[in-house]
C-alpha cells in the first residue's frame, strides 16, 4: 500500500505528479531551493488546465528534514539528477524509487546511491510551469513505468495503480525499454534540431521534398538511432519516425524544452539525450555521426555563452569571409 | 589599359576595392539602393584602418545610367549575385567581369546573363562597414584572381597589377580553383558552425581532446569537403583543416559573416558556401551527411524566422519532453 510519496524536483512533471498524487497519498517534495519549499509549504501547489487540484504538500530544500516515504518519484532535469540522488543516499531503504527523466541511464545513477528497488518511467506528459506553486496541466498523455533490473512487476503495477487513482494517465509495462527507447531516439532527433534552428516542432521536421529539407536531417537521426536500439537487442515500441510524423500534423506546434533551454541560455539535457545514445552507440559499436553532430553544436551553443558581449564585440568582425 | 572600373554591390568588399582603385583608376559604383548611391556622390566614400582613403567614385542605383568600364567587379552577396549579373546584362561586352563572392560558382551564373571574359577571384581581405559611405580595412591579406575558361591570363595579370598598384595585395594564379576550394571547403566547414553554435571562430573549432569536442565535427566536415575535391580532380591549395588550427591560434577570434547573418536575421550565404559544396557531392557521387545536416538546420534557422513572436507564444509549452 503506498500512502506517502515522496516528490523529488518540483518542475513541471515533478509538481503535476506532487499535485494530483496528493489526493490519494500525503506527498512530500524536495527542492532545491528554499523558498520554493517555503512558498509550497505556505500556499500548497495549485494545478490548472486539464484538471483542477489544490494540494497541501510538506515541501523541503533539506534531505535531512525528510519524512520517511514508500515511493520516490524523481523527476528533476538531468543537471540535477546526481544531487537528487545524493540526497537521498542513505535515506529510508525499503522505499522505492520511480526514476521519470528524459534519456537513458537516470536509473544507473540513481543505483549508484542506493540499494531501492527502482521503477522506471517515462511520460508524454506536458505542462507549463506558472509559479513555485502553480502548474498548468497541458497535455494529458501517458505516463508509462516498467520494472529496472528486479524489481517486482507487481511493484510497479500498484505504483501505477495510485497514479491512475490521482487522476493521471498511466500503464504498466513488463518491459519499459522498448517505449523508452522510442521516446530516446525521438527526442534525440526532435529537440537538438529544434534548439539549433529555433522551431518549435513542426512540419519542417517530416518535410522531405526537396533535398535539402529538415525532414532528411531528422529521418537520418531516426534512423541512426534505431540502427543503435536493434545492436542494443531493443524493439521499439513506437517508430520514432512515425511519433514525428504525427506530432507534426498535431494543430499546434510543440515548443521542446531543449528549445527553451537555448532560449534561456540553461544548459541543456543533451548529455542525458543525445549523450546515452552515443554511449549506447559506442558499446554497441555503431556509427552516428549526426547525433555526434548535433551534440557537439549544442555543447558550442552552450560554450558561447560563457563569451559575454565584450569578448564578442572584441572578435574581429569581417566582410567578405 | 584598364582605366575604368565598375563596382556591382559596394558592401565591405566592394566598398574596399572601389575606395582604393579610385587612386588610379576611374570607379563606378552599381549600388542596390538609391539613398545609398546619393550618399556615395554626395560625400565620396571612406576608408580608415590599414589603410587611409577619401575617394571620389560615381555612384548609381540604375544599371542603365551606368557610363561604360574595362572591368566590372562583382562583389554582392550570395543573394544578390544573380540580380546584379542580370542588371549588367547587355550592357559593354567588352568590358572583363570578376567575380569576387564566396563558394563557387559564380561564374557560371554570370555567364548565363553575357559573353564577357570572367576572371575568378577570392578575397581574404575583411573589413567593417561603419556607414554608407564610410569602411574600415581590417585585414589586409590577398585577393587571389584566376583565368576563368578562356579568359587570357594576360588579363589577369593585368586586374592584379592594378589591384596592387591601388594598394591592396593581390596575386594572379594560373589556376584559381585550388584556392577556391580551399577557401570553400574552409568557409563551409566553419561558417555554417559558427552560426549554428554562436561562436566566433575561436580555439573550440580546432580542439579534438574529448570525444564531443566541436574540432572533430569541424574535421569531419573538412574531410568530407576534401573528398569531394578529390572526387571533381582539385588538388588543394592550401589544407582547409590547417587553415582551420592556424586561423583558431590567431590572438582574436574571427566573427564569421555567416554568424553575422545570423544574428542580424539575414538570409546566410549557405546555398552559395555549402550549396555549391552539395551540388559538387551530388555531381560527382560523393557522401557529405554532415554537409547536407548543416544545410538543413541553418535553412530550418532562416525559417524560424517567419514564425513571428506571437505564432511562437501560441506553440504549445512543454514540461517534461
Amino acid at each position: 500500500m503506498i500512502e506517502r510519496i515522496c516528490i523529488v524536483g518540483a518542475g513541471v512533471i515533478g509538481s503535476l505528479f506532487a499535485g494530483h498524487l496528493a489526493s490519494v497519498c500525503d506527498v512530500s517534495i524536495l527542492t532545491r531551493r528554499r523558498e520554493h519549499a517555503d512558498a509550497l509549504n505556505r500556499e500548497g501547489l495549485r494545478v490548472s488546465g486539464r484538471s483542477e487540484r489544490q494540494a497541501r504538500v510538506a515541501a523541503t530544500d533539506d534531505p535531512a528534514a525528510l519524512e520517511p516515504f514508500d515511493v520516490a518519484i524523481v523527476a528533476t532535469k538531468a543537471s540535477g539528477l546526481r544531487p537528487a540522488a545524493a540526497s537521498l543516499q542513505g535515506r529510508f531503504p525499503d522505499a522505492t524509487v520511480m526514476t521519470v527523466l528524459n534519456g537513458i541511464g537516470a536509473e544507473e545513477i540513481v543505483r549508484e546511491h542506493g540499494p531501492w528497488p527502482i521503477v522506471s518511467a517515462v511520460t508524454f506528459m506536458s505542462g507549463t510551469r506558472h509559479t513555485d506553486t502553480h502548474v498548468e496541466y497541458i497535455l494529458d498523455t501517458e505516463t508509462w513505468l516498467g520494472p529496472y533490473e528486479t524489481t517486482p512487476f507487481e511493484r510497479v503495477r500498484e505504483l501505477a495503480d495510485t497514479i491512475v487513482a490521482c487522476g493521471l494517465r498511466a500503464e504498466a509495462l513488463p518491459d519499459l525499454r522498448p517505449a523508452q527507447w522510442s521516446k530516446l531516439i525521438f527526442n534525440a532527433a526532435v529537440n537538438p534540431v529544434a534548439a539549433m534552428t529555433g522551431l518549435p516542432h513542426d512540419p519542417h521536421f517530416s518535410a522531405e521534398h526537396e533535398p535539402t529539407d529538415l525532414g532528411h536531417l531528422v529521418h537520418g537521426l531516426v534512423d541512426e538511432g534505431k540502427a543503435v536500439a536493434t545492436a542494443a537487442g531493443i524493439e521499439l515500441h513506437d517508430d520514432p519516425w512515425e511519433m514525428n510524423v504525427l506530432a507534426t500534423r498535431r494543430g499546434s506546434a510543440h515548443y521542446p524544452s531543449m528549445l527553451e533551454d537555448v532560449d534561456a541560455r540553461r544548459e541543456t539535457e543533451i548529455d542525458l539525450i543525445t549523450g546515452s545514445l552515443l554511449r549506447e552507440a559506442e558499446r554497441t559499436g555503431v556509427p552516428v555521426p549526426l547525433h555526434a553532430a548535433l551534440h557537439a553544436l549544442i555543447r558550442g551553443k552552450e560554450a558561447s555563452w560563457e563569451q559575454d558581449a565584450s569578448v564578442r564585440r572584441q572578435a574581429t568582425p569581417t566582410g567578405g569571409q
